[in-house]
């Protein structure tokens, strides 16, 4: 339901390079030869737009706010995307884009073409493809965002050599996204919210389940949890890690409950949906060893005869959900 | 791993009439008209064994013992199925089969033709499918049987209406199989071990893992988890229902438990894999409206902006397995 990207820094991993502007907005990798396309990944706190050539390079990629939620959103999203298109073609002329893709967070019927529902964007049944395909009077590719994200980690990234694969984005919340045979599978956009997944019996999770897995083991989670425990503010999960590290209780029990709620989750997925490989994303992922290692150590003395999957970092960082629009957009130009 | 079907009795659903033989055994639905096969379904316990006609339907069809774990296993058993074979074509030596239908349960690799790993049958990489080939002279369908129910149900029983489903087959054990777009999901044998998926701490499970599924809510631990706590030897989970029912608080308890553990393992689906069903079978589902009207219940009450699947009676009872196995030989005839 969130959208847990957040502000993923730059890091070292192939194809992508350090933003110059300073934003830490990593520079996109390209997506190969084809049509120039638009490409839109809207977020409850900011919309990352580009346009894409035909080498396939992500040109004017930038991060603007979203528009607050409120009446006819989708509306206003819609004409400030199309305003975002008019700043991009000023900009690069000689570049006309022959389709859109527009990626969203949420429940996403993507073959109806539907943002079912969004708590932070507040839509329910948005027909966001129609309204995009009129404003720009191109054809529309509309897709979910972590799906999107996962499908251009997929093609570009961290699951390049696995056709059945999980992709989790652990950032602000947990979002989720299954590939089946190379192909994401959807269930008509109910499918892979691994976040919202009960593990427990609590704590109560905004969505309005109870025991979901983003109210333990999201970054999120574990800086508002050492915070509510300690009335210190923190510089979000990695701090909290960082204090464990040092010797801080607290820190450690919050740290360890959260890999173990990670853990219980993803051997849930290893023994119904077992997956090669776990590719995982998002802030937490820059954790490193610390996350990996002991995720592979606890999975293999909790389980048994099942096959551990790959537990493989995304390499995309914060644009996979951008490169994954102008992936689908090139399906549809 | 373990092949909970037990011994179902018939009860009154479509298409499905009580053995003359007074041994409990349904006999099977039609298959619909194709090649004559041979079909078995074999378990930890018994073998399944049936001709099929050109009309579909299952001739001879009969429980013997599966030959004891040890030594050779794979081999005995292929030549235990020739003898039934041989017993079937004298019985009727009209019918000549094309193809033979092979379904077995554990871990099963259906597209190397591998039994892979099977506690209770005691084989590892097992090449089943070719030692049957050689044996039979005919090709040779091979596969998990729980999956192959699961086929069975999609393609003659409950899950008819259901492109994406989870089967669930509920007895000794607790066995799963997942319907993606209509075609079994395998992930090469690991899927659907929705039994063996860690819901909990605990208890220590015999598969080596600990607090799967199946150590709380099947059928066979319900009552011998009751056994325990009491001392007191009831016949199955369904006099620990009838207790629970008439008053017995520590009945009431533990099937109260059951069915928690229950609801958190189709609400994790329902987050994850999202099918539009739950196809449920085995000796539990006998329960009826005890069972699934209150997972209905504890499932709308858990869950949010969750997809609730439809939760559906499997109708092939015991059969489903075999009748699996039939289809599957005839794609191959």
């Amino acid at each position: 339901m969130s959208s847990p990207e957040g502000a993923d820094a730059a890091r070292a991993v192939p194809d992508v390079v350090q933003d110059a502007s300073g934003d830490r907005l990593a520079r996109a990798a390209s997506i190969g030869r084809g049509a120039a396309v638009l490409a839109f990944d809207v977020g409850g706190t900011d919309i990352k737009s580009a346009l894409f050539d035909e080498n396939g390079t992500a040109l004017g990629l930038r991060r603007t706010p979203t528009p607050p939620a409120g009446p006819d959103m989708p509306g206003r999203l819609v004409a400030r995307l199309r305003d975002l298109a008019a700043e991009l073609q000023e900009q690069h002329p000689q570049i006309v884009p022959r389709a859109v893709g527009l990626v969203v967070p949420g429940i996403v019927d993507a073959d109806a073409g539907i943002g079912v529902f969004a708590s932070n964007l507040g839509w329910q049944d948005a027909p966001l493809r129609d309204l995009a395909g009129e404003a720009f009077g191109l054809p529309v590719a509309f897709d979910h965002d972590v799906r999107s994200a996962s499908w251009a980690e997929h093609v570009l990234g961290g699951a390049r050599a696995y056709s059945n694969a999980v992709v989790l984005i652990i950032g602000t919340g947990i979002a989720g996204a299954i590939l089946v045979g190379g192909r994401p599978y959807t269930a008509g956009g109910y499918a892979g919210e691994i976040g919202h997944s009960p593990i427990a019996e609590g704590p109560q999770c905004p969505c309005g389940a109870r025991g979901c897995l983003e109210t333990m083991a999201s970054a999120g989670a574990i800086a508002r949890r050492y915070t509510e425990a300690t009335g210190a503010v923190v510089d979000g999960a990695k701090e909290v890690i960082a204090r464990a590290n040092a010797g801080d209780d607290v820190a450690a029990r919050i740290w360890n409950e959260a890999l173990d709620a990670l853990t219980l989750a993803i051997a849930q997925l290893t023994a119904v949906v077992a997956p090669e490989a776990v590719v995982i994303g998002g802030g937490l992922s820059r954790a490193g060893d610390a996350l990996f290692d002991e995720l592979h150590r606890r999975l293999a003395a909790r389980l048994s005869f099942h096959r551990i999957p790959a537990l493989v970092p995304a390499e995309l960082l914060g644009n996979a959900g951008i490169l994954g629009a102008a992936l689908r957009a090139r399906e549809v130009a």
